[in-house]
């Protein structure tokens, strides 16, 4: 099952370089495991901001928010879930 | 090169049967040419509204629009463009 | 699975008496059908507003589309979907 | 009487981690109380977001506000109430 | 029990002038009638605007949707009701 | 001359607990001082936020600033304005 | 006393150009008249908008929507007022 | 040559007292001094909230960019700038 | 003096080809008639809208406004002016 | 390929002045670098804001974003970006 995902990432402007880095290679780590399983088959970074548009594929609501509110970014993010549905038009629907 | 568009259709409450039937079949055999065409890679319907998600891959800016402007359902639809790039955390990239 | 949904309606203020009254049967018929069948378990009328927000129970995003898309209100709706996640200070959860 | 209540939570980032701990931890004892006193009868997660969709069951405006401000997280949440009321298409109604 | 009511009014713009006195003196006779009861016992214009605030007073949520939705010009208005309660600081409070 | 207000309050978060008792007990005061003066007729808090509904009756613009500048919480809150004027359909108008 | 006014004027797209015409007329001449009592003492176009920004002073909030609800144009604007007070920095105040 | 300027001020929360009174001082000598020089023209305090409406006459745009990037409150102002043409029905225009 | 235009076009859904393609043909040729004049020195269709992004180097805000206004597509679009400057960083500035 | 961006500058309130002075001089030579190359053909000082309008004149999307989040600014500002076409207005297009 599909989802639209935007996340917008605010880092607080305080975070020291070690921390920063740190939690950019957990966050790069995590995002990797989860595309290879399937369930983020999709990420694009939005030209000019620290931001991305994804798509989730996932079995339920609920573990679409286990996923997300798992990432190591999770408490710096903004986040809006939108659920997708097959288009009539989709080639080969 | 990778554009992310939103397009949300409002179709004229007067439109008759007749031609709103052949519009949205014209609109239908566009979209299904430019996906086997390799322009319109993702298409996907937003739940509960008549607006979809879409990804275009085309050559230039110029090119977006004109295909854009060219659906018959443009006079009708309102559109949201946003450019993507790589993302560094992208499987593969 | 769990979705809020608002709905907004709005019907054209030209509609005759004769259709407006048959299309808000149908509605009402279609809304009391979904919820004898377990898919649409909570609708309330928001006060002052002609609108409402609702829980609907399905088993993916097409089947909620689908519940949507084929309400006769529909084309004079706008509706808002959010997907809901169990809470983790929810009784009993 | 019920209402909507929708709960975004935005915690000081500085927070301790252990008071952080106990402001949850008494939050999450005071949201199953209420819930068990029959006035907080639907509460669910939005997914992505750390937020709640919520309905409460109160006697009057004031005891609504009551409950609200006394939640341990209040000051750290911005709520939007939404008064509900019987629909005429409900089930049983 | 209080609340607060905004009322925006917008007449169809081919509303016969017969029509329309005859819709305008059925909302104030009505209006009138409401505050006699003391169920509408605050009502101002704002300013510059086809517009009011307005405070209800009534026993239940249903019971100010009844009243808002019986209105003359409901089907011409957009209303948004805010729930009031003491406020700690209210002289004689 | 009546003015509609809404007032949201923000307190820092890292005030301190005596100097937070003392403003808001200054703040308090005040508010009883301009009611039992007449100039702030009504007040009442919206359900769930930190914020209120005031009507005040002043004899000038210059007047009102001069009151909802002069409370203490004023450096803490956001103020917004509305002018009334009497309403045609007000009971004894 | 003083109030800034913004006027946005959006006509009906079949007004006849004689009543058009004879509408703007009646308009302007409402307004030379309101200028030359000293109740409209600034006028001025928004660059690229058929809008205007406007100071009026009045005797009372009552006389101003007296004055604009009574604008030949009001029908077809939305107004927006803005009370004003005088500004400590103001040369000779 | 016109422009409307809406300015919103907002002081750091922990600038010291003597920093805040001299800052202020130097931003009122500038005002007064803009004013004499006719640039200036007008000025008002938004009535509940730390904000004014001005009137500009300069030269030229970039005239108006230096004016208000000197201000001493520009690094904690939000500045709104609306140029301003002639309305034809202003009295003696 | 530079002015930064943003022009979203709407043309009424009922407008008959032939006057659209007059109408259409005379904005074309103002629009080249200006820019051949130096008034228009830059202009861009934005993708996927019916509106454009422009520069404008006119004399004053009132020459501004008489240009615009005299568009023939005028009264179908929503237009919003900003005055621009010399920016520090620009190149040969 | 032509893009129009708008960049809002919000540098953190604490930011030493040696600190500060060093960043916008390394931002100011990367500008006049990227103006140099052809990348950047123009960029316009929004009056009256910490903000201008630039047009990028770029390969790929890739490209633009790799620009604009290599700038030594990137960090402190709000970014958005239009993709451009040519108009069909446009005199020599």
């Amino acid at each position: 099952m599909l989802f639209h995902v935007r996340m917008d990432v605010q880092l607080p402007p305080d975070l020291a370089p070690d921390a920063r880095a740190s939690l950019l290679a957990r966050e790069r780590d995590r995002a990797l495991e989860l595309q290879a399983a399937g369930s983020w088959p999709e990420l694009w970074r939005i030209v000019g901001e620290y931001a991305n548009f994804s798509i989730f594929d996932v079995e339920s609501n609920d573990d679409l928010h286990e996923i997300l509110s798992s990432l190591p970014l999770f408490p710096y993010m903004s986040i809006q879930v939108t659920p997708l549905a097959r288009h009539p038009s989709k080639l080969g629907a």
